[in-house]
């Protein structure tokens, strides 16, 4: 993993952030990567060579199947899969760990997730309800063998294992095989601590980053992709999708998150992207401090207790939420390093001595 | 008022009813009509003849503006307005009464419904924000001159100053002008008692009904429109719309009442709607229990406290909506007199007598 | 499969049939089952008993990845999964056929449908975009051993090789396992023939039934199911889901097929039906006739031509719609025989004497 | 109306502008103003200040009830009143000219609107259906009396017959009262030509705009607002609305005209917002070039004939979206004056030098 960017001097927005600038800042959530990476040369569909992944967001370190955070999701550009989308607007919360992954490995994934809470829950699926696990995903095939569906549901289990609060950045899990702006993108994080009269509160955004054309890419206000030089004469074209998914500790319901989830989109927008046709933007958020407790004997009482923030104090969030958002997507990509994947195609690291040359930064 | 569906021995659905069978049943709940007749023959548009009017529905007996209860809405067929459906859908609270009316009245009213909330708020618009109201409609341009906007701003205010809990039903207000399954409908209204371990809450429809054609037309089950005579040879067509407004103490939260909105549609289904191409189905719901104090405290303070009922409860709501719909839909028509429009336009009160035969009930 | 309800005298709606009365009069529509059935007594979880399967439909006999109907889909209980919603809210059209299965088994016939379509298209996910399913569910965990999920990608596959337009209808395929108003329940189909000036088309529905409770059953608008005794002193709980797929050959966008999928949960509502919390109500509509065709030469095309039927015209399809969803959840319950799974529960078959009796049909 | 934006060296995005850089390069669109600007001084509610007006954008120069132009809408943060929303939804089609104002005057607009039509359109409201107008707002209230809803209805069929070619931009019609990143916006426009293999067609952007801090304000990428001093002391709170209208001769369905009209919010985000709780985002997008015609014998015919480009070709539609709102929004300001309203607010105009200055050009 690369020097992050603000570690660079490249400073994203105005807020604060969080001690590790992840989304793991909010307090009991962490992340797991599970990175599958073998083979080289021409593509032989099915066989490889293999540059995906997949990872896992832990919302909470109890059982999110009895123990279901306040969730949302939004999309401005809905090419693109999101399972569990139905039943997130229906009831507002999440019943499982969000999984990331490439597209036609959601299932994979799904089926692993699936499978954690039957394991953690003997009555699921019996005497309780089934599994409805929310899974998004990008589209890595310009570098690896999609075809295969090398994600199989046991990686999803083993990113769960792996889930920790300072997770790496960059091309790992889900977004090894993942290109943005014609460099190579991924998994990138940041956090915002925002402070109110009587509370501190923390938003924390994770992006799976896959778009963009390197014409349109934005650092800093800054339009200088045209300006970089990878090295490479050939590209990964436009298309791909870029998933967003952000925490906050701050008590929202499922109407607020759904207002927050959107703010991703006005960050995206900060990097350039005009959110083009084959480029999916979906967006989910969720809240650990308003949880909805399924169990029989909460099922018994009639009325729930839960916490909304006031509607004025939703703009520190929307601003710590369009910041978190923009600096992940370009970290995203400072994290990341060359890859090389199938049929010679190269998604090559962002030029970090060009960048710094321009914003006149000395790094 | 003609004698209701309930004390003519035709009982719909299972559920017990509050002592009024009206959405007034929801404590502090009132509505108030104002009825414009006037003119008749050979229509002379901008001058008559008149029938139409407004009604509106006042979620309590504080003011709306500074006390907001939450709210949604939902369509299943969005040929219609609804003045406000924006901020419904963001903010989850109304901010005025709602005004119901003829679809190009609508902002007439919505107009009476800003003045009346100007009036009682001096800051708002000034120190405060602006007024957006809540205002929906069907089209009575079969009986009435509706090219006249004949009903006025101050309509709406007169039918603010009319609310009462026992208010009247049928061809009155906004229900005026209006025709269901080529009868004569107008306003319908039911309320349902639902009794759970430790509380006792009150469900509340109100209808106003101008849909359907006559073949259509099924009352507890029986498909009898078709044998149903009116006496006329020529009836207004189909389209019109169907508008729905339910109140309930409950303490239910917006996302939770956009789910038992939506139920309004499952008890127009039962009188045999198929939600016709130009007839739009809206269905506004709110609660009493849970409100939004909108005050310059209140926006100081970071967090408010809310109640949602546990989800596996809404089914007893779900059936009340149910239920209460359809009875609204009927009473509409069984509340209703002849009218004579525009141009000899006439529409027919349901001839009581041949549905009690068919249905073998003595009246 | 027991005698079909029409076939017993009861007939839903005005409207004519195709000569089937299954969604395939739809020309190119064809269905596939793959029922699985295996051991019995106590529940082994993983193990059994199974009494699960999968159904496909496929919306005409070409290769949908390149050839794509017109679709769209519509909710009004978002209890459930629909895999690709997104994509079609987006682009408005299908590129897999349809799946539909248990809950914890959608992702592998996700997967299975994603190998139906890589198989038969080479570069699928190497220079042509990922595949993106459609799979719907109903969770049928009251008879079945859902934790094994038990249905595997490759029965999606033996499900389409399976594909005729004579399918069976009740206890098969997706059906096998699911329960209805208390009765079993299953897969249902009816279609209906619109003649119009200048055209005849046809209107076809699929259902996966699994929902309400017997008290609510309404045939022909007859409440009927407390009168019913199926012998048995147990049921499953209320909940569950509906799901209902609809094809048409009328030139529909997919603008006026999310108007049309609404309809479904009219027709619904007939039976009964007040959706309650735990049931999903999904509803999917394609059009044979407007299809997108995908390919090198049409992503080159700068314009492409479709067609809408007039607005006006729609209602016809409005009440085929409603009647056919009515008439297919009846006889989804009608077609099936009674099925005990785990633990001894039973899923009776409707008493059909006892429902002609009361009907005063002689069968 | 002071020099634009583009005159000033500073240009937005990479796409070429039509002739007038303005909506109206799109052929058949023109746009008209009414502006009221009277009294001075302490706020009399009811009497003034007057600081207000009404713009109204004409989608061709025929009968807009009659040649309904395809068109969607969607939002971002939905604080904020569009009224006709159910039915663009629904129908996919605009039946009268988009009208602007401020909140409390939208009724007054839409009444001048339906006046419009009623006048052009004898049986509207007889033997045709009832008039639904299109009408959005942002509230003037910093600088304006709105409580006096001094926009009456005329003041609406003013401004459409003021529409033209060449109109005017900054504090005009409905721009004369707001205020945007707390400097004087108003209506800014911009357009973009595109040319694809064997079309030429343009796409046009207005904004009413009345958003933002001033320390948000970014300009071609630069965040320079706080370093801008108006010589004011005090400026209006952050909230307001941004109000998008798009329009093209690209022939787009509705489903393509609301993915279009998404993009708006990314053109505002690079402007700096991150779209504050009480400023809403909304955006309407037409095309010229699929028109529904309403007529009886429209109505007639069984199926219409529709284009659609190709998806991909989006794209560069996308790009001209979000580089013509970004342009848009800044030209708002830009064109604008210096304006002291009520109780000595004032919005003070952009000080172009300072911008010029820290964005090194000469002007």
């Amino acid at each position: 993993m690369r020097t992050r960017i603000r570690d660079l001097g490249i400073v994203i927005g105005a807020l604060g952030t969080g001690p590790l600038n992840r989304i793991s800042d909010v307090r009991g959530v962490t992340v797991g990567h599970r990175t599958l990476v073998s083979g080289k040369g021409k593509l032989v569909p099915g066989r490889g060579p293999v540059r995906t992944g997949v990872t896992v967001i832990m919302p909470h370190q109890g059982n999110v199947w009895k123990d279901r955070p306040s969730a949302a999701w939004s999309t401005i550009n809905g090419c693109g899969e999101l399972t569990g989308a139905l039943e997130l607007d229906e009831f507002g919360s999440l019943e499982t760990p969000i999984g990331l992954t490439n597209t036609m490995c959601v299932h994979n994934v799904a089926n692993g997730l699936i499978s954690h809470v039957l394991e953690k829950n003997a009555q699921a699926g019996i005497t309780e309800s089934t599994v409805v696990p929310v899974v998004s995903e990008c589209d890595d095939s310009f570098l690896n063998d999609s075809r295969g569906m090398h994600v199989r549901p046991e990686h999803a289990c083993e990113a769960i294992s792996a889930a920790c609060e300072k997770f790496e950045l960059g091309n790992v899990g889900a977004g090894t095989g993942t290109t943005t702006f014609q460099f190579k993108g991924g998994i990138g994080s940041a956090s915002r601590v925002l402070r109110f009269s009587g509370h501190t509160w923390t938003l924390g955004v994770l992006v799976l980053s896959n778009f963009g054309s390197r014409w349109q890419l934005t650092i800093a206000g800054r339009n200088i992709g045209s300006s970089l030089d990878s090295g490479l004469s050939a590209h990964k074209r436009d298309g791909g999708s870029i998933v967003t998914v952000m925490a906050t500790d701050a008590p929202l319901s499922s109407r607020q998150l759904k207002r927050l989830s959107r703010r991703a989109f006005l960050g995206i927008a900060r990097t350039g992207s005009f959110a083009s046709n084959g480029s999916g933007d979906i967006s989910v958020a969720f809240s650990t401090s308003n949880r909805i407790v399924y169990s029989a004997a909460a099922e018994r009482r009639d009325v729930r207790e839960y916490r909304e923030i006031s509607e004025e104090k939703m703009n520190t969030l929307f601003q710590a939420a369009v910041e978190a958002t923009e600096e992940s997507v370009l970290d995203s990509m400072f994290c990341s390093t060359t890859v090389e994947g199938r049929d010679g195609h190269v998604s090559a690291e962002i030029p970090v001595d060009q960048v710094l040359k321009i914003l006149n930064k000395s790094g």
